[in-house]
């Protein structure tokens, strides 16, 4: 189950590492009482890379949407940190409707729903599914793999509460990620607790803003150990203008990819790090790996031809991208069973619960993962992300991951501040 | 891994199990709203008897001294709990002491000692150990099996604190059961938090304070099912005038013998159990297995002999018995590897966290196993406890371990309401 690491590292990331192992007990009290200024997410998955020199989010994802390949060890941990979170969202509760994406063909995806209604459920609430896919106008039932199946109803509004034709739920929680947009059904609800809030959805949500809150607490974190913050933290630009279609706004995302292809250069010398540095030129909303290009040289974000101008111009729902991140590329070093390895690591509240490795066989290691042909892992993440082996060297597995939950916290920390800088009604973090 | 069970239960019990299974939405809620109203304490570890027709704790450990015995699976869970618990106590803790029992020459019992600390280390906190035991006069590093060694170090007061003398704690957490008494220099602190507090420690804990209070409880989780309270809970009687030497206080165990005798005796005709009933007579404060009899016929306790009455007269640390608790006793029906077996389940702050079976191959299923000769099997408790198989029948592990885990967490429940009754300062619960 634990995957074959690329090689023996040496050099500045194992001096992180070492780092975060000889100093958990204060890396720990400073989440603790970040933790006590700040309210984490419901729930967070964080793709990381791992290159070897550094360690880095690339992804935050507030809709996580692969319960189904975590490992069965992470089930309990799930349960307790989903207790700790409902206890504070509604701790009464009794009832608990989840929505779901609106891909009801997805056997995958079904299962992860599945599982986060055995998670919450093991919480003390009656979950039920109300979807928001206009199809579902009657309770729907959907077979799964293992001869269960989830009902999925028609969600029903009734003044500023949003419920199921007999259902009236204390909480809301979406596992949709409003890539389609807000719909009217969820706005303006009063009395019930919607998780994650809407502004944590695509439609108002941007890469850029959470990578911005990322570099403060990646500053915060490089003093705390005395290291440098690029060392968990790519570097990153914006372009607010693009219409690929019109081949608008290439000026800008030629200037951007060029400025920070140098900056990264200049750590690569700085730390001898003999490789090509690229930047991922993606959607600054949106998610499902589409709408991703590696770039190495500003020139080639100007000679798009129509297949790539068509592949950039729309994401997911087809929302059209006019807003793009480019982002440092950190390369993976490592594999499982030959094919090129990221981690994501998983967290229901400020907890880790688990992760698994999205493992693709025929990508490169500075090449985006979440593409189709990829595949899932499931490893025994939290075992080792909580309690390392004080002991053992940094490249040994457990150490390794209890730093890939740390760099993973980070990222949870960054949503936390995203989210309140972002809220259209801050009188909700008081 | 998972032990063999001696057989395939039917009749009331699984009735028990099966509602349990089935209303588990209810019962978590029910424990959350009780975990509102009451704090539990900052760990406790319960040994249950499962009988096959009642599943009932028969000890509540309020100093636990077997986490050493815990899966590895049961320490990210640990971990977790312990964070939780930690941020309620004193978040912002930067150094606990950790007080452990005087027996320093029991390396089963220092590996103990070394796992609460790795825990709570992962907690964001500096962990040292300060000792009670007069001959611990400069610090003393004492070897364990791995390698490792632990440091014991003197205990300083200074005013109203006790630390070590370079080690100011926010936080004692005892591991010490001060069966020896309340030391006066843990008394009367002020600005530092003791868990638990003093009145837990046997100096002044009685087990018929949280029988009483553990009958209460069960009797409102059988209204919560709708099912016999007798089915999780042992009757009890008590003594408080016994002197085994003297052979004072004997009609009184006798009648009590007697009394607790017919009780059961009409429960098993009730439910038509074939099984001769017995009592386990046990001094009504202390601990380590001391001092326990088993008992079918009220003459027993009239005619002890010499031997007898000196094996009851005195428990550990030679606390003298004079008070003594009449316990229904409830066979087990479980066994690992021949041997007789009885689990024991792990709690941090109002979670479960693992648990293993403690087996004795010499004794009967109406014995006291915790005794020379036993031994523990660890089992991976946690993820079972908390992730029932709905599907699946309530023999089968995963969801007897979820059993487990209410059950337990009943008598963890009941730990909370006794603290509370015997608070010397009621004023803390406000």
């Amino acid at each position: 189950m634990v995957p074959h690491f690329l090689t023996a590292l040496t050099g500045p990331l194992l001096d992180v590492e070492r780092k975060l192992l000889d100093t958990t007990p204060r890396i720990e009290r400073w989440f603790r009482l970040e933790w006590q200024e700040h309210t984490p997410p419901f729930y967070c998955s964080v793709d990381l890379r791992n290159a070897g020199f550094k360690l880095a989010p690339v992804d935050t994802n507030l809709y996580p949407g692969g319960f189904n390949n975590l490992s069965p060890e992470a089930l309990p941990l799930a349960v307790q940190a989903a207790m700790a979170a409902i206890e504070k969202y509604c701790p009464d509760a009794r009832h608990l409707l989840l929505i779901p994406e609106n891909h009801t063909r997805n056997t995958f995806y079904l299962q992860n729903v599945q599982r986060i209604q055995a998670v919450l459920r093991q919480t003390g609430l009656a979950v039920r599914l109300g979807s928001l896919n206009p199809e579902i106008t009657a309770p729907t039932s959907l077979e799964l793999p293992d001869g269960q199946s989830l009902l999925l109803e028609p969600l029903v509004r009734r003044g500023a509460r949003v419920g199921l034709a007999d259902f009236d739920p204390c909480a809301v929680l979406l596992n949709n990620d409003l890539s389609a947009g807000i719909p009217d059904i969820l706005r303006g609800l009063q009395g019930q607790v919607l998780l994650p809030p809407l502004h944590a959805g695509w439609a108002v949500r941007r890469k850029s803003q959470h990578f911005e809150a990322y570099n403060d607490v990646a500053k915060r974190f490089g003093k705390l150990l005395d290291v440098d913050p690029w060392l968990v933290n790519p570097y990153f630009a914006r372009c607010g203008q693009v219409d690929f279609q019109a081949r608008e706004g290439e000026q800008c995302l030629a200037d951007s990819v060029d400025a920070t292809l140098k900056r990264v250069r200049a750590k690569y010398r700085e730390y001898k790090i003999d490789a090509t540095p690229f930047v991922i030129v993606k959607a600054d909303a949106g998610t499902y790996g589409m709408g991703i290009m590696s770039v190495k040289d500003a020139a080639e974000v100007q000679n798009l031809n129509r297949r790539q101008r068509n592949k950039m111009a729309v994401v997911k729902e087809g929302l059209e991208v006019s807003e793009v991140i480019i982002q440092e590329g950190v390369p993976t070093i490592e594999t499982v069973d030959n094919g090129t390895a990221e981690p994501v690591v998983y967290m229901i509240d400020k907890y880790v619960i688990g992760g698994f490795y999205r493992v693709h066989g025929e990508r490169g290691i500075d090449e985006n993962l979440n593409a189709p042909g990829s595949r899932f892992v499931p490893l025994p993440f939290a075992a080792s992300c909580n309690l390392p082996d004080s002991a053992g060297s940094p490249e040994c597995a457990p150490n390794r991951f209890y730093a890939y939950g740390v760099v993973a916290r980070l990222a949870l920390l960054a949503a936390s501040l995203e989210l309140e800088r972002t809220d259209p009604d801050p009188s909700r973090f008081g």
